[in-house]
Formats: C-alpha cells, structure tokens, sequence
C-alpha cells in the first residue's frame, strides 16, 4: 500500500488514536448525500495542534493525502478521502478556549459543533449566529464557507471569523487575523482559509464573533399563491432596508415533504419563515413594516410565533428539509445542490429549475435562504438508477449555468468538494490559474484533501 | 534610465495620456501625512481595463514598476512610487456602471471617489457606506481595506466590496465574485485583492454593496470627564447590541484641535459623536437606551443633531480631523497612525497613548471609530527635526507593540504601505512566509508596488 509507511509513523505517533479498523475508516467514508461510501486508509484523532503539525509533517514527508473530518455534514463530499490516506477527525479538538464577553468574541477548537457552542454560551447572554441547519463543527463550516438561515442579518461564517490557527501541509502552524474587530495589515489569509475546503491547511482554532441574544424574537409564517409574489415580497423586503434576522422561502414541493414527513398540516403553497430580532418597539416596527409588504405582496394566512417553543418547533421543522425532502421521496437518496443569485433574478431561477424538474422527472423540493438570493433543490434520486442519477446531474448543472447567467454563482453554501468541479472554470475563467498558484505555492506535494474544489489540470492548461 | 524602454514604449501606447513632466511627477508624488515628495519616471492615465492590461504587460516585460494611483488620500505612503517607474493614475476610469437598485448592488470603475459615487446615487434612495473621511477612491479604498465612521454598522469595505476585476502582474484580466450576496466556490481572491495594496493586481472595476438610505437619521453628541468614562459607555452600547451607525470618540487633544480649527467652541474633554440610523420608532429606541448607559458612564452635555444641516456640520468637523490636528501643531505636518483592538482593551491602549506622548514630548491628538476598537493618533511633527521623527517613530512603534500585546492588530484602516512593514514579522510570525509565496505566484518580477506592505526579505530568511 503507497501510505503504509506513513501510516506507521502515524501509528507510532497516535498509539491508539490512529485506526485502520474496518468499521472505523467506513464511517468515515460516509456522507449525507448520494456519493457512495469512500473510505480512507487510516483515521488519526488528534488531541493538540502540536499533533496535527507532526501528522502533517509525517504526510508530507510521505506524500499522504489527508481530508480533515468535522461533522460529515458538507453536502459536496468534503469531507470524503477521495484519494485515500489518512481522515483527519478532528472531534477530539472541540474545546471553548475562551469567551470574552466585553468584546463578544470566542475562541474555539474546530471540533466543537455549533450547537454544542452555543450551548456553553447560553449564560454569557451571547451566540454564535451562523447556522446552517446541521449541527456542523465550526472548523468544517469555516474550511466549507457555510452559511445558512441567519447570513441575511449576521453574515456568513466568513463575516463571523476574526483570526484562525492553521497547519500548513508541511506542519508548520501560522495564525492569521486578531481579535480586533478589523485589521488592515497584509494579505488576508484568514479569508483565503475560508472556503478553500481543506486543500489548503487544516484550521485548528478559530476566533469567532459572537452576538447578544436579541431582547426580543418573534418568528411568523405567510404562504403565497405563487413563488413569484413570494419573491415579490422579498425583494420589497430587503430594498426597504428591514434588518429580517431570517427569510425562508419554501415552496409547494418542500411544504408538501414537511407535511409527508412530520404531518404539518400546512397548505401546500409556497410560505415564507421568517425572524425578527432586536429590542420591543424594533421589533414591532419591523414586524407592522413586514405586514405591509406581505399583504401588497398578496400574503395570506398570517401566523406569528411568539413563544419559545412555537419558533424552536418551526426551525426544526425548516432545519429537517434534508430529511422531509427524503421522505416526500419515499425513502430515495437525497441529491442538495445550490446556488445563489442576484434577488431581482431569484423568481426567474426558482421558476427555471421548478420547470427543469418537471421537464427531466425529477422530484425536487425548493427551500432558500431568499434574502440572500442563494436557495437550495433537493432532488430523490437512487444512486443505483444510472438514468435517473443522469437526469438529476443534467438538473444540477443546467441550475448552475442559469446561475451563472444571471449573474451568480454555482454555490452560496455548499461549495466545490466534488460535484462541481467541472463547474470552476465556467465560473471563474482565468482566475482558476491564480487559485492552482496558490494551491501549489502552499501544498506543493497536493496532500491536502486531494482531488476537492480544484478540477484536474486540462490538456490545454498543461500544455501552456 | 533603467526604465526608458518601458516609458518608450508606454508613450507609443498612449499618447499624450502618458507624461513625464516635472510637474505632474511632483504632484503624484506627494503625500497627505510625512513622507517626502517621491516622483514616478512617468504617469500614466488608462482609459479602459484592456489598456491597463496592456500597460502591465508592457512594464511586466521590462521589469518596470507600477504603482497605482486614485486620490493619493493614503496614510501610509501607498500610492508613492518609491522604486520609480509608472504612477497609474486611475482619475479618468471613474465611471458609474451601472446601478442594479433591486440588488442593493452597483459596478464602479476604480478611480470614481466615494463621494461622486453617493452623488450618483442620491436619486435612488441607496447608498455606499463606507467612510473614511477623505474623498478616497473606490479603487484605493478597496486596495488599502479602507473603513471609517460607519463601519460598526455597516462594516469595512471588505464586507461591501461583492466582486472585482483585476489586471495581474503580466497583464492577465481576471474576475472574482459575483453580483450575488455569497458565494462559496474556490479560493476567496476577491478578499485577497482587498488590502493588499496593490502588490497583487490592479483593480479595474468592482461591484458593491449598497444600503438602502434610512427613513431616520439622528446624530448626537455627549462628553465625558476621561475617557475611561467614554470607552466603559462604547462597551456598554456595543454589549447591549445597540446597532449604532456612528460612534467616535475624540479626546481632549482632539477637541482643542476643533476648537482651533473651526472655533467649535466644545468643552475642552474626551467626546463621543454619534449616529443612530433606522425606522423612526427603531431610532428612538436605540436613542433612549444609549441615553441611559451614557448617564449611568457619566456623560453629560447630551446634544442631538436632528436637522440635516447640523448632522452635516458636525460629520465635517470630524473629517477634518486631520487638518484640525495640523492646526493645533501650528502648521506641522501630521503623522498620523492607527491600531485596532479588542474593545475591551481599548480604553488601556488610549490611556497608554497619551501617556507615551507625554513622556516623549509630542502633540498628540485621538480620535477613533471606538465601536471597532480603532484609533488613531496624529502627531504633529516637522519632518526636518531629526529628533522630534525620531521620537514620533517611537511613538507609533510603541503603539504598534502595546496593539499586539493586548490581541490586536497594528493598523485596522491606515494599512503598512511604507510606514509599518517593520512590524509584519512581529504581527504575522511565519503567516508571512505565506503571503510573500502568494507575491511571488502573482507577480514574479515584483513590478507591482515594489517596497510596500512585506518587507524586505532578511538575512535569516534568505538563508532558509
């Protein structure tokens, strides 16, 4: 085997925290999605970031590929060891370092989960606002750029990191960023880390930001008769400047999974979830301002969620679509794809990849996180039905070229990993050269999380 | 003349948009702060992006320096070319786009300045808000990570800066991002554009995030017996999630400046100028929950700025900080420099500041974006009294270190440029390493900028 010797060095290193156990290297050949399980050679759990450096160096000395492993959450096969080596599982690294509540700043080991964050923080009065609806690890979500249903008040992961510890390929360990609030010295590096996906150090801490829990949350629901008015609506939304701490569109096909898979109960029509969060009369304003909107819009069938437990049952409900979508196809493999856009082309994009499912016989659910333009389809697909897999890559592809030609982009969350990389040169043309630069200039032996985000060199870049 | 060839060839391009005069090298050469007078060999004025592109492959042959040029506003010496060769002054490609009101979003071209650009769009009830005072370019403030009085609630230009294209060292366009909020697909090179100082890239065009003009705008002003007093209120507010639009801090230094620059006739204490942006019954609320942790910090003298004339009045004081610092150095010319730290740090790091300025025998003035943890102090100094710049680099040096002991960074706004790239190593340890690997990818030759934000490379590290 070409990594055993590096898997005995590892071994030697580890003890017992590095394992080649059948049971251990197929669990971590799992995922959510339809990629078929992909075990890697050895899994090594380390404990310290000093241990990540001598992995690393042992890799690289060694030229084993390494795929960190968070939470197995992404959606695009991050977290798989497509080339083998070793899955660097970093579950053991999920300690709170420190809270700094005067400055609503934390510091974290990847490991951690968001809600096991947000869980230590509940006594300080603050939280860690990116939530993408799994219970993802913070390292994952950074090294993935996740999102999710707050971005539109709080930002993405990106707007909520301030600093991060990072291994290079060849061990050594650099920090980027501070815990001031803004910096303007040097290249960004803390940005370049986020989103690149693994391939370009493993991150093992993260300063983050945190926010005061709002004094006040109401949540409500609204449906529509079409997505067009919904979107409508959103886009009214936005342009009037209300500060929505969430605005979730779901349509006809997502509300009827959620009625499939928890018995919601709710017409199936396209609704809007939303959030409003700040101090009583804000909120109010915000709320009466929203109303106004949404009857123009053609809303009906208003529903505010004012006690804890009504809000916390509609995310759950809104956070399960994985699974509802699952359900509404009885049982069948979820296929998530996304991508976001300008809003102002939201409904045409909504409306193309609604009539692109009919078109191809594909069941898909459609649930965004419309204030930000970026939704999501969830597609039933059994991976063993070569023709329907076809159809369902046909749908995701033709959703990313219309993103594209309306501006945007063939991800807002799920990023690259392995299903859009034939995407990455539509999308970024000459700038491709300038990130394998970067790549190279940092990984030159390519033993991080090889064969994600980057497409294979082509013949004619090869031959310039 | 080492760069002859190029400016011969430049000429042959351009025609009379590429000069040599003695006086319009005088006039690119100057600075708003210290440094000397520091001609190009030539400037030279682009039309369109597929000029620049063929300026940069024209320098990127002869190996000939190209620093670029917008309005000359930077603190640190950025668009000084210090190594000779071409300014490029980016003035004539100031043009407006386009403005996509639906998306909140516009495309600019760099050389537009911040304030033509909301003239533009004072029409459609949007605006770009990112102010650093200065009439700066676009283009300049997203190459020197810009920010200003209303970063706290709108952030920096990094956060509102969607998209870019860039002309690489060889003369290569690229893009990055897109019109759509987010984007999570391959290496963020839009956020490694952004500060970095033009050593990467020319940006040629760039796509921003707008903000929709708030129904209400409220400016107050209130003072305080020190400025322990001012920082422990800024905390407070930011703690309690009072989403402030505007909240500087000026000392006593700062404001006997006022009162010498423009007879404001203010009580001789540390002062916070404010601004609460929102709905009207949003505005009120954040008014009157500040009101009530300024009194319960000491702050007394409460003045609301409700009339537009006397909110413009009062944000023009303040922008002219600077010449209000040179008025009370008796017409010396103003060092000025910046730190960011955590906030909680804040009121140490001011502390330590005026005491390091009375030790060392300056005039210092403070005056700072305190909801960030920035500040700045201007010094004034006579740049032909070797002793007084001696103890004046003393003084930001020391500031510099007392950011970085207490978690921050040595300059949240100002940039490195010339002034600050003996602190990289001290900030950045082996990050930096990384960043002069991005440098050399992306510009080989080291035409882009030479002598600005990394170091020059030592000894030990030219051994390794």
């Amino acid at each position: 085997m070409p990594n055993d010797i590096a898997i005995a060095a590892l071994a030697h290193l580890l003890g017992d925290r590095l394992t080649t156990s059948e049971a251990d290297r197929r669990l971590h050949g799992q995922n959510e999605t339809y990629y078929p399980n992909t075990p890697p050679d050895a899994v090594a759990y380390p404990e310290t970031t000093a241990e990540v450096s001598a992995i690393l160096k042992i890799c690289h000395e060694h030229s084993c590929p390494v795929t960190a492993y968070g939470a197995a959450s992404s959606l695009e096969g991050q977290h798989l060891a497509l080339h083998g080596g070793i899955s660097l599982d970093m579950s053991r690294m999920n300690r709170v370092l420190g809270v700094q509540s005067e400055d609503l700043t934390c510091v974290v080991q990847p490991g951690l989960t968001r809600k096991q964050l947000n869980e230590n923080l509940r006594a300080t009065g603050l939280f860690f606002s990116v939530d993408p609806g799994a219970d993802a690890s913070i390292g994952g979500m950074a090294a993935t750029r996740a999102s999710g249903t707050t971005a539109v008040r709080y930002g993405t992961i990106r707007d909520n990191v301030l600093a991060v510890e990072v291994v290079m390929a060849d061990g050594t360990v650099i920090r980027s960023g501070s815990r001031a609030r803004k910096s303007a010295t040097g290249y960004d590096l803390t940005h370049l880390m986020i989103g690149s996906e693994g391939t370009l150090g493993i991150i093992t801490e993260l300063t983050l930001r945190l926010h005061g829990q709002p004094e006040c949350i109401t949540a409500a629901t609204c449906r529509f008769e079409d997505v067009q008015q919904a979107v409508a609506c959103v886009i009214a939304t936005i342009q009037c400047g209300i500060p929505m701490a969430r605005i979730e569109l779901l349509d006809h096909m997502m509300v009827r999974g959620f009625n499939a898979y928890a018995d919601a109960g709710l017409p199936e029509e396209p609704h809007l979830f939303l959030e409003f969060h700040g101090a009583p009369a804000t909120v109010a304003e915000q709320m009466a301002s929203f109303e106004e909107i949404a009857q123009d819009s053609g809303a009906r069938g208003w529903k505010a969620a004012t006690t804890t437990e009504d809000r916390n049952a509609l995310w759950a409900m809104r956070h399960n679509a994985h699974y509802a979508s699952a359900a509404l196809g009885q049982g069948k493999h979820i296929w998530p794809t996304d991508v976001c856009v300008p809003i102002s082309h939201l409904a045409e994009a909504i409306a193309q990849s609604q009539a692109d499912a009919l078109r191809l016989n594909l069941t898909a659910t459609i649930v965004g996180h419309v204030g930000d333009g970026n939704f999501h389809a969830g597609l039933s697909v059994d991976p063993n039905d070569v023709d329907e897999m076809a159809r369902a890559h046909t749908f995701t592809h033709t959703l990313a070229e219309t993103a594209l030609r309306l501006g945007g982009t063939v991800s807002g969350e799920h990023g690259i990993g392995i299903g859009k990389q034939d995407l990455m040169a539509t999308e970024h043309g000459p700038a491709l050269t300038y990130m394998r630069a970067i790549k190279h200039a940092f990984d030159p032996q390519g033993i991080l999380n090889p064969g994600k985000l980057l497409p294979p060199v082509t013949q004619q870049e090869a031959a310039e």
